[in-house]
């Protein structure tokens, strides 16, 4: 293998052999070829793109790169749900417990918060003593015990996609379909699911606005899953705004205990309900939609969901006790109501501003070696559409000291924009992406 | 300087402000970014380009890594010349006496054999005893004393230009035209030169196979040169087929001494002639190119070009009595003629086949680590168009071995095309491209 040499034909349009791929990464994986060289390759990958034969091989290769989770005496289907990540996106909280209270498996694998949006591991950890890295063993034991465990990337699994991300994170090379599809696939099979749900963002808050793009990222990770007898059903979910009113670590928890009851905002509830809904059905535990959801609202009334989710929080080393006393949970010093500046209509709540207010108060890292300050965020009862009248309470600010305060208030201020227009959201849930083709639900 | 957003805004077509391409190209060559960032941003310029702010920022800030030949002190004009790489290509070894020979100094900065290509810095070393490896101050004395010195990059000059070599070399991103542009003219720059004369090679032979990338090339040049008051003459010139008869390091040093004597082949004569015009005119020594071809020819067939080319030799430590016994240069053990396997018109004498030819016979590098054996090569007297019949001697392998010998005449068999049609080389000079445009020498 002559490394320039693949480079050149990458970068002139051609594609390499699924087996130079697999040298390529695996190399790379090893330290045998050089950053430079596997950075000169992806901002060419960035360009020429990879074919499915070529995208194929190298999710191959990551996941020849690490161990994999064995549930080859587990009888249950395993289903875990991704979200490509938005700002009070909450889902994998609710959804986790829910759906494991319903008998099926939840291997979940998340990540912590990136760029604007916020990471189900960051959110997790609000809850004291609660242990996201657990070994692929606890984790398999747990998952066998409990139907359920909710952890990270460890250096075990695909230790490729975590050197390759790093560098992808460093030279621009990030947003790139069949590089991104590869990255999540690789993660998700060695979790050896039976099936996966994406929740694919849309809108302003999202990583990618274009419509063709998120749909073609959906058949990128659909096709990855084909190839490992791992079927998936992407919805495509509106994150113009944020999911729900709470953005923030432990305040999120306390809506998804919320929801899990049965209760909390209506937008959380119906997208982590049409999420759920597709987990159970590729279960084979539900026959419809409907079905699947008189089943989840059954588990929620009747208390099931929020008792599967105090045995996973007790299971990885966290204070249940938080469940029933939400106020356990680490609380801001400082509170304030931000109020409506003028009458009108709620033009739009914008989730970037949001997510990266509630880094700027704290609660989440400009760099990997900060600290999160897990109180700290916003609940934001406003949502576009609404009509205001002056002075009327839209958001909380939850912050760390009096000037954040005054900086949570300028951020609400710029994010949330009142104006005299009928505005025109996303619809919440919009499509679903199957093997068979795009559906439009709306 | 966030290096991954600047990645990214070139990524997207956008382009860095001059303080921007400084920045960051200092601190590349500081070791303060990595290689793998660099990486992915030459990547990314191979698709977007850079503008001319740009290019020129980038050409700065190679210049600002080192230092430059000083000749403040000295009134006479100084005058390099340049090529793109060739098979059989010594002018370089005939215009740098010559020229000094008339008055004009030549600080002459050369490279090694490179691809298919020769390198001067090979060939003048295959006279034993001659160093190019002379500090910046020795170059400067024996300029000031003689007027010439045909020296190799140091790490005094340019060294970002060097580090950046190295990793385009190593990651596909050689060919881009404003990267070529600027690493050539930071080290012409770097030489203190009143004018430059640019020798582009076109045909099968050449890196750079396009007439419109060839002549964006010399723009790009051309352009370089004007904002640091060093003026740029360039001539589009064939390498579709080798120049001159030899080719191989001391069989081009004997061709050379040759033509310094008015002998040698025709072609090669003439393209050295319309360089060293060009050469000429611009020291301002010459008025016309019927003045300077004038000169030219006085220099060699009085004896003072080859006087001067001795007074080169023995400045730089090189055993001067194979200027006038050839044979003491290094000889190969094996020689045989080629002779033409059938009758009829030769129809092309292939310059990537001769030149990679002569590496495989031992006479030029396939890694950095290889050493030369200077003896081997070939002398092919056949010119396409020539009508030869079965029989006749096209040409001599000069070889290591006996097995040399017979893979020499192989290659050989490769290269020369016989046939019955009237072939159609490219004409020896075609094209004159200054800072006023483009003008058809055909």
């Amino acid at each position: 293998m002559i490394v320039p040499r693949l480079i050149e034909r990458k970068r002139n349009g051609g594609r390499l052999e699924p087996e130079e791929i697999t040298e390529l990464v695996i190399s790379f994986s090893d330290g045998k070829v050089p950053d430079y060289q596997m950075a000169a390759f992806l901002m060419a990958v960035y360009y020429r793109g990879l074919d499915r034969g070529e995208m194929n091989a190298l999710m191959d290769a990551m996941l020849e790169s690490g161990k994999r989770l064995d549930f080859s005496h587990l009888s249950k289907p395993r289903i875990d749900k991704h979200s490509t990540g938005g700002v009070g996106d909450k889902t994998s909280l609710i959804l986790a417990p829910l759906i494991a209270s319903l008998g099926v498996a939840v291997p979940m694998m998340s990540g912590r918060g990136l760029g604007h949006t916020g990471g189900t591991l960051d959110k997790l950890e609000s809850i004291p003593g609660f242990r996201t890295s657990l070994s692929l063993e606890e984790t398999e034991r747990q998952v066998e015990r409990i139907g359920c465990a909710m952890i990270g990337q460890t250096e075990e699994i695909v230790p490729a996609d975590g050197k390759l991300y790093a560098l992808r994170d460093a030279t621009a090379t990030v947003e790139v379909i069949p590089l991104i599809a590869s990255s999540i696939m690789s993660k998700k099979i060695s979790e050896s699911l039976t099936g996966l749900v994406l929740d694919i963002k849309r809108g302003s808050g999202s990583f990618m606005p274009e419509l063709d793009q998120e749909i073609a990222l959906a058949n990128a990770m659909i096709e990855l899953g084909d190839a490992h007898d791992c079927p998936v059903v992407a919805l495509l979910t509106a994150m113009d705004r944020p999911l729900g009113c709470a953005c923030g670590n432990a305040l999120e928890v306390v809506e998804s205990i919320e929801v899990l009851k049965g209760e909390g905002p209506r937008d959380l509830a119906e997208v982590t309900m049409a999420l759920g809904a597709e987990m159970l059905i590729l279960a084979g535990v539900a026959k419809s939609t409907k079905d699947a959801i008189a089943m989840m609202i059954d588990s929620m009334t009747t208390g099931r969901a929020l008792a599967k989710f105090r045995e996973i929080v007790r299971a990885q080393g966290g204070d249940e006790s938080v469940i029933d006393k939400p106020e356990k949970l680490p609380q801001a010093r400082h509170k304030a109501y931000f109020v409506a500046p003028s009458s009108g209509i709620v033009q739009s709540v914008d989730p970037r501003e949001i997510g990266y207010g509630v880094i700027s108060l704290g609660g989440g890292r400009r760099n990997m070696e900060d600290t999160i300050n897990p109180s700290v965020g916003f609940v934001i009862t406003a949502k576009p559409g609404a009509r205001v009248s002056k002075g009327d309470e839209l958001a909380t600010v939850h912050a760390g000291s009096e000037s954040d305060l005054k900086l949570g208030e300028s951020i609400l201020g710029k994010a949330i924009v009142i104006g005299d227009d009928r505005p025109n959201p996303l619809p919440l849930v919009s499509h679903r992406v199957t093997a068979n083709g795009v559906e439009s639900l709306v």
